[in-house]
């Protein structure tokens, strides 16, 4: 795997966790330099779990002229997300692995434009609240890198996890907007499929969607 | 109709349109004075489409130190509401009938805490949207005769009219709030149940609720 990994260093902006560990070390921020990265000073995206990086990749090929970080914390989804990118030669978008907790050590603040969220694990349980993705800890982080004006687009089949979602967002202060229950037959174009969001609409489950803006004085 | 209507005359407020025509005819704004009709200076509660009004009598039962208005625009609905509460002898509880449209002409700006919008009819064809009364132009009013941090309160078990309102709602600048996809399975609390939901609920129907508080500067 980390022979796989290693041949597409190309593509890759390693491993979250060890950037953190060295800021710490030399007791210096050190940012990822996205212009350094991309030669240029393109809006950047972000995914925070693309798995096996099917949705970001179609999003790169479409937008040549944005950039794109994808974060995934499983190393071995990853790999098959990094060779296709690495094969197609394509130079605006980059994979680092790790935990989403880190992820404002290492981005710019105010850098981000947008930030996907496709079908984030939705840990129905209570007790596990504080991992879903959308739980005000993580929102603290959004916000702290999202521009103003900068947004969350969030993708799930689950109702409740939605549901959960949307609470956590407006409270948070996000203007909530786009809201689907049923993305797949609402009026939102250009919606780009994701594997995971095949399968369950193939099922006949509605997809569920939600656009949250970053508005100033959050 | 008329007759029992006139029974009631101690818990009505008359006719809507009526109120605006004086204003009208005389070029005086004709505001309804709260103070004169409840005898205190009490926050303000406003439900419109109370339909037989079982919900604002059970509200107003249990917050004697609140004043409840209540607009209805079927008149021969509204009369066994008005009925009951003149039964009754409830002092903080008000009825008047017309449409929605010109509430804004008879309430006094900024006096209001909450607005109740029970299973208000959700108009499902596109080409009758303007009639819901989420739609934009009634969320102007609402807008208008809410105080700063006064909120409208929506049931209803029409889940695409839910999704429909949830964008005006926000959209418009309301901060939204306790959204629950299944409002007697979930942590909302003091749920006052009206005849619509009780019947919905047995049919093991999800009720849908939402709070969309009025923010400062909106």
């Amino acid at each position: 795997l980390d022979e796989r990994a290693a041949a597409c260093s190309d593509v890759s902006l390693g491993w979250l966790q060890d950037r953190v560990r060295e800021q710490r070390g030399e007791n210096i921020p050190e940012l990822i330099d996205t212009v350094r990265i991309f030669g240029n000073n393109n809006p950047l995206r972000l995914e925070i779990g693309c798995g096996k990086g099917q949705f970001i990749q179609e999003c790169a090929e479409r937008n040549p002229d944005i950039n794109f970080i994808a974060l995934e914390m499983t190393l071995n989804v990853l790999v098959t997300a990094m060779e296709r990118t690495h094969a197609a030669g394509t130079k605006n978008l980059r994979y680092i692995t790790g935990m989403a907790e880190y992820l404002e050590k290492v981005i710019p603040p105010e850098s981000v434009e947008t930030i996907y969220l496709n079908f984030s694990t939705p840990f129905p349980k209570k007790t596990y609240a504080k991992h879903r993705l959308t739980h005000p800890r993580f929102l603290e982080i959004y916000s702290h890198i999202l521009k103003n004006g900068g947004e969350i687009r969030q993708k799930t089949d689950d109702k409740s996890f939605f549901e959960y979602s949307l609470n956590t967002l407006s409270d948070f202060g996000f203007r909530l907007s786009d809201i689907s229950f049923d993305l797949h037959n609402s009026g939102v174009t250009g919606n780009i499929i994701t594997e995971y969001e095949q399968r369950f609409s193939d099922m006949g489950m509605p997809i569920y969607y939600v656009r949250a803006v970053k508005v100033s004085g959050q």
